[in-house]
């Protein structure tokens, strides 16, 4: 492998795109070049010393820049920035609308290919390294169930949709799995559970002075698809002590895998993070996957790929040799 | 993907044969052909519906089979099995001989390049897919530290050392983590542990009836290597108990890496598997992995690969659009 460092760069700078520039340190085989923003760049205060260039110039760093990390969100950013990033760099993002995926691979296919470039999607920990685990459990366990649940950890969704309920100034939503139900799981048990018993919802809302708490507690727990099928509970709770005990981002979440090889024979697999800060963890894949994605790249891959194409060699900085002497 | 099935053999009739002959009918993509032994084909019985073929006639079955499972032991086994199949048939094998596998790399690349053949080596879960997870966590969180337990399982070496002591009948060694320390990585801790400190080992044995116990018991927790690093327990136990409550070969273990991504900022990544039958599930992982070999064969791929060499879409069944509707 050539010794020249991956030129990167990060378009939005939110969570995300500070998290990759807050880890790229940790990866000496990258050097960042630049930050792009659709913002005033001159209204950006950035940690790095790298500039700060508009969206709109982004044509003139065509040749200066290996692969670009988009940090846009996937509901109204990622549908923009990801085809107009793909046209001219190679670019990896965490699109994570499901429902949307095969529709954006497609958009993201046609920007990529025809000007040679690979846009890896949907990479992170859910999408991304949960569903490799979904994936390999499925494919060893033919037989298999795979279970999905997420936390202890803070839903931004969720804190958002408390935010807009009239007389609350502030909130934190913290999905909470089972424990119960993941036990049962663990010891073999396949049947279905409904999304009360997978999970539990936590609240911690600041209110308005003269607020009614009660009503704004039965708004939040009747909340369609949001609140409404899960038990939920709502703390009020000051300003003071949200910013205090619920300032961090900390998530995580498990996937389980179950198959009955033959009869009474039970197989689990179960792979977890724990995570104290969700952007940072996230940024630390998105980083392991852009090297994949440039390293992919040189050796003539093409187009728009997911976590289902990158075969792990690409994702370290190991040779062959130490991969197997020291990994194997 | 064509329709037509990948024609496989098993090569070598013990635990892990067996175990594939049973979880082939799970993997309907999949056809056994034949079986090959290094006995006299006539006084091996199998379950299969299929010829047993003996190992000197393996050059007639050159056409007729895409894929051969090989199933013998690292020791003395796959050192000369591996590079005879592999210059005929594309292999798959679950060599974990750590310190001797970038020779047999070697030798099994230099069996399947020049005959256009690949050969996937070192296939199971360790190595294997505790590997595939060491080599993720190590990616992702470039500061890491991975700690890899085993357990509760037989081990097999283990049990085969005791039973070479004088006036021992039968063994089964159980190796057990140590949950104090399992659970001290999870909660972010990177010290270095001890082999005492993550391990312990309880051993059940039968003696002849006018063995020294105390002299047996006393010789296994003094084995060098195998047991006088370990906290040790042995119990006496007769022919009859042990048969009873002995004769599955469950087994499992934990992959964890932890990482600090910023100050007070942890990030812990784990991988566990909880296995009533150790055959059963490794043959799963070779099954999957060998569908993989050979779908990267018809790709174009050549020569020896390990797990690091394989994208996981080519472990699965499910197509381009499955993967992301149902998957990611």
């Amino acid at each position: 492998m050539e010794n020249k460092k991956i030129r990167v760069a990060i378009a939005g700078y939110g969570n995300l795109g500070k998290g990759i520039e807050s880890q790229l340190d940790k990866n000496p085989d990258m050097e960042l070049i630049c930050i792009f923003t659709r913002r005033d760049p001159s209204t950006l205060k950035i940690k790095s010393n790298v500039p700060v260039v508009s969206e709109t110039e982004i044509e003139l760093w065509k040749d200066k820049i290996d692969l670009v990390f988009l940090c846009g969100g996937s509901a109204t950013d990622l549908p923009i920035q990801g085809p107009k990033f793909a046209s001219i760099f190679n670019t990896i993002d965490s699109f994570d609308t499901h429902a949307k995926a095969l529709e954006y691979s497609k958009t993201m296919e046609d920007a990529s290919t025809p000007n040679d470039h690979i846009a890896m999607i949907s990479i992170g920990w859910d999408p991304g390294l949960f569903s490799n685990m979904r994936l390999l459990f499925n494919s060893i366990l033919p037989t298999s169930k795979t279970y999905t649940f997420w936390g202890t950890g803070v839903s931004q969704g969720h804190s958002d949709a408390i935010r807009r309920i009239d007389g609350v100034i502030d909130a934190r939503q913290y999905t909470v799995p089972i424990e119960d139900s993941l036990n049962k799981i663990r010891n073999g048990q396949t049947s279905d559970f409904t999304k009360r018993q997978m999970h539990e919802r936590i609240c911690y809302v600041v209110a308005q002075e003269n607020a009614d708490k009660e009503k704004i507690e039965s708004e939040i727990k009747n909340m369609p698809n949001y609140f409404d099928e899960y038990n939920t509970t709502v703390h009020f709770i000051s300003q003071d002590e949200l910013l205090k005990n619920h300032s961090k981002l900390p998530h995580g979440g498990f996937v389980i895998g179950v198959a009955e090889t033959s009869k009474e024979t039970n197989q689990v697999a179960e792979f977890s993070l724990k995570l104290d800060s969700n952007p940072e963890f996230t940024s630390s894949v998105l980083i392991a996957y852009g090297r994949a994605t440039y390293r992919m790249w040189q050796d003539g891959y093409r187009g728009c790929k997911n976590f289902s194409d990158v075969a792990p060699k690409y994702l370290t900085t190991m040779n062959y040799t130490q991969i197997i002497e020291s990994i194997l």
